[in-house]
């Protein structure tokens, strides 16, 4: 089992036999390090077990980044980005970790598929996007050759109240469709937007805000928070169009400070959640993502479903969602949900919560993952997506790279 | 064999029997037409015969278009765009068809492989890259879901002049980089632009452009044509930014009309290349990719092949080159030939410079297609950027997909 910064949050580390022995892990800190920059290509070859801050470390010193920034960046590596398919918190600006790798080396049991840096190529089917994924259930990836971007010159940020979640995704569907979205574009519903503002505490400044939200018509406000990142100019331009079209959906401008805050604290989530786990709270985490046209659905199927199963501990279980990453054709949901419950029995409450969720997502039309990939926890739904015979593709790759099944078993494929 | 259009310039649809007595040809002519247009996720449906005509004037009733115009547009075919990873003149503006395509359905010997339309997932490797350049020997790809714009409200041309090949690729490279793109960017090297120059005939017109040209001290002058569509504030903003790009690089604007003119004439090089054959002219076009720190090297040495080769036959054949498709990391080279060859000789002078060509691609980094595919002609080379390990991944899947080899024998895979 290749393992990086251990972060999986579905289970795509754990220690599954499979029909073995025994689990040997493999660890890739020692792969680490930015091997090579091409200044002229903007291409950045690094080894896979680089974490986030090193590679961002070694890449600044070069005048560039990556702009890569999942929540589990402090400890999570690039190969596990790329295994994984993940997507940063910047990812309408930077683009998903898809977008941006452009070469990388694969050590299989059964060779060495290495797949030269190239812009774009038409010679037959893209084996890039058959590592991007593979979770370490082909391979090891173990060199990786990514799009960077110059250092930007300029950062802006602008926080704004939408009246509604439907506003709020309206206006950020017009900026993805014009394509002038800010980097970072985070829109939280009405719940959470409450309990951030509830946890922001009794400051003075946080009662004033919400007065002049309700003055405003926003008796629900919900966040935004965006990020601009580039040359003075581009953001500037970026900023003008974006206002224009926020304030056409009733957005209100509420300044920088909830956006720096928010990115102050954007690395913190899972150690409130292990906070709150010490305190008898269930807390979990789900993504999905679906086109424009069924994002109301898929958000009241999902947000009902988890309710409805927390309410068998708690009559009022906490169930936030926020979208954060954008598209020209659908978005991303991500939810958090928070209930009351005893250590005993949190796992079957976990559990119950978390398999409602997922048939709500394959029932309504939504990814089982938009960033979390697959691991174990996902298996069994994803033929929904892949049919029969995508899996059984999948399966007849597994058998040609790792004929004995010796990698990452248990994981991906059900 | 699935046969769309027909218009394979590297023997993707010669009808060859593989292991088999016969071939049949699969006339997918009546999967036609637009069955459904998502206006909120700018998402079309499409049966995958649907030719390019046909396809942009269904979307244009819906107000949307694709926006994917590669030089067979008149008769080539929404799947064999797919089939075969097509690239549109506007790709620099609209994507290639890889970024557009989130949906799609192949129906293989196996059995079907449905793959919903999605804005991105994260739910193992993407099928959908699998069904992107299977070049029809998995299965027909029967339908597809792809991305749509609005129709654009403004669009403006203007053809400007660098003063060389060298300086006009920087300039594109900074554009890139900087993501200010004309939707169409096209440079011609000096070869080009000197044949464009003289099939432009005595109109005094030239002469007047040639002269001025010289006295900006542009010698060997190389032709840019942009187009610019979008709303007009957006493409006001792109280029005026462009515009201080390109002087920057010694850029000298000609006007619209060179670029309204190539517009004209954009689908009309294979029709050329008939008339030319006709008059006993061989006429060859290939191409590839690469990085943009490699771009002049592979340039030079692909030219430099393609001379040798042709110098058996005229001490001076025509080897001329154009950038069309332009990313953050590289570039594409687009090569034309032209040498006369006796009817009976032809083949083998073909034969010889092409095989000069891709062995030099392949010696310095370039991929061996970047927009038409591998087909027939391109699959001796394909082991150099997939390794051999990545064949045997592709022949599994074949394996998988169509176990009988029944699906377009002896094509893509070597």
């Amino acid at each position: 089992m290749p393992f990086g910064g251990g972060t999986s949050v579905v289970g795509g580390v754990e220690p599954l036999p499979g029909q073995h022995g025994a689990v040997v892990t493999l660890d890739l800190r020692r792969l680490s390090g930015v091997l090579a920059v091409d200044p002229a290509a903007h291409v950045a070859t690094v080894g896979a077990g680089t974490t986030g801050p090193d590679l961002e470390r070694a890449l600044r010193a070069h005048g560039v980044t990556l702009g890569h920034f999942p929540q589990s960046f402090e400890f999570s590596t690039v190969g596990g980005w790329v295994a994984a398919r993940s997507s940063g918190q910047a990812s309408s600006g930077y683009g998903r970790i898809d977008d941006v790798l452009v070469g990388t080396d694969l050590v299989a049991p059964a060779g060495r598929l290495v797949l030269p840096a190239l812009p774009a190529t038409a010679a037959g089917p893209d084996l890039r996007r058959l590592v991007l994924g593979s979770e370490g259930t082909l391979g090891v990836v173990t060199e990786c050759s990514l799009r960077v971007r110059p250092l930007p010159a300029a950062r802006h940020y602008e926080a704004w109240s939408l009246p509604s979640f439907a506003d709020g995704c309206e206006a950020l569907r017009a900026l993805a469709q014009e394509r002038i979205l800010p980097d970072v574009a985070r829109l939280s519903d009405e719940e959470e937007t409450a309990i951030s503002l509830a946890l922001a505490g009794d400051h003075p400044g946080v009662a004033l805000v919400r007065r002049y939200l309700r003055l405003r018509g926003h008796h629900q406000p919900c966040l935004l928070v965006t990020i601009y990142e580039g040359d003075g100019h581009d953001v500037a331009w970026r900023r003008a169009r974006c206002r224009r079209v926020l304030r056409g959906y009733g957005g209100v401008a509420l300044g920088s400070r909830p956006a720096r805050q928010w990115e102050r604290e954007r690395f913190r989530g899972p150690y409130l959640r292990d906070a709150l786990l010490d305190h008898g709270v269930l807390v979990e985490t789900l993504e999905t993502a679906t086109l424009w046209s069924n994002l109301a659905r898929l958000y009241g199927a999902v947000r009902g479903a988890l309710r409805s199963a927390l309410t068998r501990v708690t009559p009022d279980p906490v169930v936030m969602c926020h979208v954060s990453h954008l598209y020209e054709t659908g978005a991303s949901l991500y939810f958090t949900f928070l209930a009351p419950a005893e250590a005993e029995e949190r796992i079957a409450l976990w559990a119950a919560a978390k398999r409602a969720a997922c048939e709500a997502i394959v029932a309504n039309g939504g990814t089982i993952s938009h960033h979390h990939g697959v691991g174990r926890d996902h298996r069994e739904w994803l033929e929904t997506e892949d049919s029969a015979l995508g899996l059984a593709a999948l399966r007849a790759l597994k058998r040609e790279l790792d004929p004995d099944g010796i990698m990452n078993p248990g994981k991906l494929l059900p």
